[in-house]
């Protein structure tokens, strides 16, 4: 079990501190760095495992979403925030400092005194692009420039590998892409092309420089997001700091926090400066508590003021419900579950009771313009996403996503990184439309899909219901899937939902990667499946999406230390084990053979039998 | 929570008779019972859950799976078993009465004095086919003659609806379903057409009446089945009668019983008397025991023997591993995993060890004579399914599946009913290839599926990995899908993992309906969607798969039960819900409309805007 960092009782600790976080590394890894050739400078995090020395194996390299959060050497003070990994690359852009706009009563939902949660101490300097240079990604990639996140990303995407080791390897995947072009060994130039291109983003506000920068986009490994956030009942900012740092420790690439009610600002900060993933914020929510919750008093006003907030706060990417329409309200008369976007009822609501069009659709531009100054992302939101089977795919659903694919190309003409959300609950003969219509309508923007469900009948399954259309669409070329856990239309996830969601949905992503034929992917199921077959019982634990939970479901039946070196499990007993005698009929079939000699024989003759052990893997 | 039936403690009482089994209703379902018009003896069972007085609509009727113990009016009594249901219908077919043979020590592993559990005292006439009159399925169905089996399976097939009701229901069922023709009624005709042609079977020894039959087939709703089963270091008698009844009720369609080790042929006798559901085996596992564990030791009189034992007893299908030729075993040489069915390992050990042929695949033609006779299944195992992605449709398991095809050829020509077994571990772009090949080779015998599981890497989470590959194959035409539960791999599922095994399943097999387009199954999702914009807690919960575990999520965050008839749930508050704004918008839009005039007035000029609320279902 993970450690906890308790920080020492002060004197003056705000009351929004958390008690503690989890910190250490998972059972079984540790934590390394490499750096890509071109800049020893730019370190880049990895998991690592090794493995028992039967093996005879090299540690198996994986992608760690997980921060310095599983850094033993790590020292974690919530206050002073993580160390800005990106200030030096940001310092040398020319982006200027500007001043910050006054925190308001309203921001944290008017409260005052005790009810006021402390903001997270921690600062930065406040920076802002200015007009003429560049300073979103994509601005950058279009002026042929390559900045450091994407080396950094491009890094990632290779779990450290060198072009002469990719070239090496010989990775043995196929897979059918659907057009997604995967290449054997990620440069940074193919990092820039893309984003140019408006095929990947990579969601890193100018604000939030301790960020660990990451790349969402058809054509590399597909990346998946954890919701998280207070309600109006429950919460505190201690506990959605851990809830993000519990996220990423199992597997999030990104979180979105999705508060509503009081403190909501000062909880933010909690959780930006303490977070080394891109965050995503719904703006619509925070501007909906500053206007007393009536949907009616919304206004551009209010929504320009938040987004600015939370653009300086940091935040990487916002949701975006551009694309509910006026004239697309109507669409939904004949739904079984109506409008059941937070976001998208919203703005639903409002255009029907002042019968005049959006205020996002008609503010656009100046939308592109503000989240252009600070790089945050847009994440154009599907308010009009089916709720349920029956609704899945209708004249609503494709409406928005015709208007979102013509706010693509506005926000690509302002400079901004774009990504577009998708559903919901879609059964699976109508998933791959939904990606196919993505596609041509939004001109290969990263498409970011929330499941599907695929059934509606399983409250309390949704993360599977969910999970199987996750990969099916993943497979189809989404890049992020947003993850649904066990309480999805019940209630709010605890920890343990949290984390079951995560891992969920790290199955769906990596069952994509695998089916979309990305060249690393096989590696780890590969290792795994030796290590499983030659009855390594720690190294299959250390190897699992989830190495404490395969080790107590192991240990349930067989809690003994030897049964962990045993040449069977608890399925089939001692006597009796389908793997053992699967190695006796390879050990028996060599013997035959007369070993290495026979075999040579065997093979010039086209009739292999069995390989030297040596040759096994 | 279920109430349990304890018997009393009589004095001579066996040692395994089991302490309790879970009986009484889902809750918020009622057993109900129906007949088709033409047999009103035959009573099919349904599960019925009625909806709340708002919600103004008639109960949904579900296919019930439980068997008498979700009847509070059933008196369950394990020693005397279950009512032999089929005993009238196999009384007029002209079977002959058999001896039954002896039951020999080896039977029950030599467990003798308080080591030998007894046997369930439940007995039945011991009947067997003769020549030239039919006993099977297939035999009668090829002879043109209905059987009452086939009668009961179509009406549950339409979940008890006449066809009239079915035309008037203008189901608005979609799908690709990749050739399957699911009918909108099914009849007694269609059933036996189906049967014939090897398309379905209904796997029903005649030596098990108190089966409750089940259809298996493409054109038919997707099934499942769950895996029980002692192992040599757990379990009781006891403990699989309950295993049984748990999975059942969840939704198990079959369950296979695949203990080891002693006291088998006796576990097994209480197993059979009191299984509502059809009952596979895996016979080389007992013959295996009978001759102490070697597989060397195996020959063809014990394996007869031992199919002679158990099809006396009333097994239903059999899973024969005919397909591991001597010839395929080389072919396993390169696999990461090599062979991991059990069944199959064995043989190959066994061909291996003796360079000969599989007396498995050289006595065939007896084992159909045998299976014949008692209308026993087969099961065609896939000895060598792939225990790893990387081992996925490779030429072992493509050469077996060859193999498979041929013996169904062999057994229908024998007159048995046979479906084909499938994998295991396959990527995603992987698993329509297998149920093609399966479909072209076997000649559409009915594939029944372990998963597949698309990924390695998430041991504890096979459950998930597997249905992701389950929903897709079931949709692409599997017939049976072999639950999975999350200590595959690592241990022996309990209670809770058999639970949610079959819930999985449950949502795998419910999907692959709704994307085949099966008629019947958006009635489920679109009841539960209405409750679910309708703030039908009650409704939502027991409509769903498992109303415990929703009603419990929900609970946890908010309990009173003020809340189940709330218009708001705990994800957004009270203030602030995405599904009340929706209704709002709705209101609002009648309001506008001036109702039901102007609501007419636009569907005249073709722009409807809200529905009067009538018609909104």
């Amino acid at each position: 079990m993970p450690d906890t960092v308790t920080p020492p009782p002060a004197a003056q600790q705000p009351a929004a501190q958390p008690a503690s976080v989890t910190t250490g590394p998972i059972a079984g890894s540790r934590k390394v760095w490499s750096s890509p050739a071109c800049r020893p400078d730019i370190r880049v995090p990895f998991r690592e495992i090794a493995l028992h020395p039967t093996a005879n194996e090299p540690p198996l390299c994986l992608y760690d979403t997980s921060g310095p959060y599983t850094d033993p050497a790590a020292k974690i003070d919530l206050e002073a925030g993580l160390a800005p990994l990106r200030a030096p690359w940001l310092a040398a852009r020319g982006l200027a400092r500007v001043d910050a706009r006054a925190v308001r009563p309203e921001d944290n939902g008017h409260a005052t005194g005790e009810h006021l949660v402390a903001p997270c101490p921690a600062g930065h300097p406040l920076l802002g692009g200015v007009a003429g240079r560049p300073v979103t990604q994509m601005e950058f990639a279009r002026a042929g420039i390559i900045t450091e996140e994407m080396i950094y990303v491009a890094h990632r995407e290779n779990l450290g590998r060198t072009a002469a080791a990719a070239q090496a390897a010989e990775l043995r995947a196929d897979g059918e892409s659907f057009g997604a072009a995967i290449p054997t060994f990620v440069t940074p130039e193919f990092v820039r092309a893309e984003i140019a291109a408006g095929r990947a983003i990579i969601p890193a506000n100018i604000n939030h420089p301790e960020q660990e920068p990451v790349v969402i986009g058809r054509n590399f490994l597909v990346k998946i997001n954890a919701n998280i956030g207070n309600s109006a009942v429950t919460s505190s900012a201690a506990e959605e700091v851990e809830k993000m740092v519990w996220a990423i420790r199992w597997g999030a690439d990104t979180i979105m926090d999705l508060s509503t009610g009081r403190n909501i600002h000062n909880i933010r900060s909690w959780i930006l400066r303490n977070a080394p993933v891109p965050v995503g914020t719904v703006p619509i929510y925070q501007a909906l508590e500053k206007v007393g919750g009536d949907p009616d008093k919304l206004d551009w006003e209010v929504f320009k003021d938040t987004l600015i907030e939370q653009a300086e706060q940091g935040v990487d990417y916002f949701t975006i419900h551009a694309g509910v329409r006026l004239a697309h309200v109507p669409l939904t008369a004949r739904r079984v579950t109506g409008i059941v976007s937070r976001g998208g009822s919203i703005m639903a609501g409002w255009c029907l009771a002042r019968h005049r069009e959006s205020f996002l659709y008609e503010h656009f531009d100046e939308i592109c313009d503000i989240m252009r100054r600070y790089d945050v992302s847009f994440s154009l939101g599907d308010g009009l996403r089916p709720g349920s089977n029956a609704d899945a795919n209708d004249a609503a659903q494709f409406a928005e996503l015709d208007t979102l694919g013509e706010l693509t190309k506005i926000a690509w003409g302002k400079g901004c990184q774009v990504m577009i959300e998708g559903p919901g609950h879609v059964p699976m003969h109508k998933v791959k439309e939904n990606m196919d219509r993505q596609l041509a309508t939004c001109g290969e923007a990263p498409f970011y899909t929330l499941g599907p469900l695929v059934t509606d009948v399983a409250p309390g399954y949704d993360h599977i219901t969910s999970a199987i259309g996750a990969a099916m669409i993943g497979w189809f070329g989404t890049a992020m899937l947003c993850y649904v856990t066990p309480k999805e239309h019940l209630g709010l996830p605890d920890r343990d939902d949290v984390k079951t969601g995560v891992i969920t949905y790290r199955i769906a992503a990596h069952a994509a990667d695998l089916a979309k034929g990305h060249p690393l992917a096989r590696l780890h199921d590969d290792a795994i499946s030796r290590a499983r077959f030659e009855f390594r019982w720690e190294d299959q634990f250390n190897l699992g999406l989830d190495p404490d939970t395969a080790r107590a479901f192991h240990d349930e039946t067989m809690p003994k230390e030897a049964h962990k070196v045993a040449h069977f499990c608890s399925m089939c007993g001692p006597k009796f084990c389908a793997m053992k005698i699967s190695q006796d009929v390879r050990d028996e079939a060599a013997r035959q053979e007369g070993m290495a000699a026979k075999s040579t024989e065997f093979r010039e003759h086209g009739s292999e039998i069995y390989l030297p052990a040596a040759e096994d893997d």
